[in-house]
């Protein structure tokens, strides 16, 4: 029993995702995550993709795999095959009913104002501008499924906090 | 627009709780994460809850907020306030109709079969035991909502890839 809760890592959080291809470039494009590494589940006709913000993606699949499971901050989507050819397939983004529960993530950008500048010019659906609202310093912006992602400024960066 | 995404940090996920004081016990007691700031909403009537894994927790409000807006792994619980007295009230975890959508979280842990038999003893929930189904290196347990946590052991100290 000598297991020492404290030294676990919060590792990923996983979402289901309708089409790969586009949430991926979503994540990649858009929030400049990088594609580390997937798992084809044949007999269970799903795939995981695992991203996350690192400097280089390793070359070989053993060094994918040790760094997805050692890091904090991994985002793992699960695509079951097909749900990207049905026009009516929706996932619940958590928030609203029925399926409230979830949430967002959020990301810690270096410009705010920028940041979202640059979502306007990518066309990414906002939820809610900094403008909008009370809390001028944070906005929401919709991933492909319409799960939630609050943009925060880095206070390690600009030395506060934002709220 | 010189804003580079590929420094942003994947900071926080966010899911709802009925009743924090369960929940917090179950992150810091079972998990080992550590409590490090609140924030109170008392116009929109909730209150939020950043929990993380550090060694420590900085003394100041303003180094708790920074660390906490700075760092990946971050869990953000929101308790919208009176849920927890109304026994009927249940949010939706993401995984069954309706309100599929969000999967789990995971949580590196240093000794999977110890750990597991830790939570046995903490009479904590499974979804899937590490002996359930074909992936026996991995378990599911539950959170008091019902959320999923998927417990895996850490590569970086087993030097194992576990999928």
């Amino acid at each position: 029993m000598s297991t020492d809760p404290s030294k676990y890592v919060f590792n990923h959080t996983m979402i289901r995702v309708k089409d790969p291809k586009v949430s991926i470039k979503f994540y990649v494009d858009v929030l400049g995550m990088k594609l580390i590494t997937k798992s084809e589940m044949e007999a269970g006709k799903f795939t995981l993709y695992f991203l996350a913000y690192v400097d280089k993606v390793p070359e070989s699949e053993e060094e994918k795999r040790k760094l997805c499971f050692s890091m904090p901050g991994v985002l793992e989507l699960t695509h079951n095959w097909g749900t990207e050819n049905d026009a009516d397939f929706a996932y619940a983004n958590g928030n609203k009913e029925p399926g409230r529960g979830f949430g967002h993530i959020a990301v810690l950008v270096d410009d705010i104002q920028k940041a979202c500048e640059r979502f306007e010019q990518l066309s990414v659906k906002f939820i809610k501008r900094l403008q909008d609202g009370s809390m001028k310093h944070i906005a929401f912006i919709a991933d492909p499924d319409d799960y939630w992602v609050e943009i925060i400024e880095n206070p390690s960066i600009v030395g506060r906090a934002p709220i």
